[in-house]
């Protein structure tokens, strides 16, 4: 089966309608999405970045939320800009490299319309716990296994290589042969190259 | 019928296969193109960019001259990477905006295929000459009207006109609305909304 890495950010709010919309239209070609979330803090440090693009720039911050209120209206997704913005998601990030397959996919979904859908806060643990129980995991055991070294050391190995990848932001798909998809408005053309290999799908 | 203005810069990548696509897309549709020229300078320096933001952040200009490569092969159109990378545009943009309606949109299409098809330099004054030579207007003539003051005036207030529209890069298209869709990759929308008076299409 052709497989698809899917990197994400729970900060980038352009990984909200990504991470809503990715399964069925991988589903229907036959595509297998790894779920892979990462922190772009590191990436755009190397900018010279502190805070979102989208604050710095503020006419890109402008355009941003009426694109993405466009977006999420095509979607019938709820719109809820958190405060502040962007959010802290260390702690979502580690919690979500704890757990595997499925639950970590349901758990993103969670978290992104937690956070974009309702503008919840999702740097605090009561809400991870209330996300986790509401997927079926233990939130206790799970936010305790989060911030063990070992699993923090996992989510800085994940950022390295999203950085050795070249990611230019969130998100993106890369494809088995290397190939980058990024943003919400390439999930098709990415899904289409890991189909068939190449941009000949 | 309705009409949409498609604002683009010479020296901006994303707005070469925007330029080669958008006429009968548009045609398709029924919607009409106004082509307004415009420079990125200005808006860059407010956010404190002195030179393209794909040479200030070499993981987005990497993945940009991929993704361009795709694109363009996906449109059957050549891409020459031309150097230096941007181009200063002001020439050309400046005898743009002294022509009107068809010779407008046939002259930018001839300086984004020399510029990102063949690599020529578009500063280059007899560079410009060729091309006017080739959509049939006449070189000199007009090389001189785009010089003179009240056209460098008119390309002056598209740019305050642009920047007052909140365009956050190039390409964009901006409906009677006010609606303001970024990229090449939003073509079609910008082109629906146009016709439908919203995101209704």
């Amino acid at each position: 089966m052709a497989r698809v890495d899917f990197w994400y950010e729970f900060a980038s709010t352009y990984s909200y309608p990504a991470a809503m919309r990715i399964e069925p239209i991988a589903a229907v070609r036959g595509v297998e999405i790894a779920w892979r979330p990462f922190l772009l803090g590191p990436l755009f440090a190397e900018f010279g970045w502190r805070d979102s693009p989208f604050n710095i720039y503020p006419a890109k911050g402008r355009y941003m939320w009426r694109d993405m209120k466009r977006i999420c209206d095509s979607l019938a997704l709820p719109l809820e800009r958190p405060r502040p913005f962007p959010q802290n998601s260390l702690l979502a990030a580690r919690v979500a490299i704890v757990l595997g397959g499925e639950p970590r996919a349901a758990f993103s979904r969670a978290v992104f319309r937690a956070e974009f859908g309702e503008g919840a806060t999702i740097s605090d643990r009561a809400v991870m716990a209330t996300l986790l129980h509401a997927i079926g995991a233990d939130p206790e055991a799970t936010l305790a296994l989060a911030e063990l070294d070992a699993n923090k050391d996992r989510l800085r190995a994940e950022c390295a290589t999203a950085k050795a990848l070249g990611l230019p932001g969130a998100p993106c798909l890369v494809s088995p042969d290397g190939e980058v998809f990024w943003g919400n408005d390439r999930l098709e053309q990415g899904l289409d190259w890991a189909r068939s290999g190449s941009g000949s799908a």
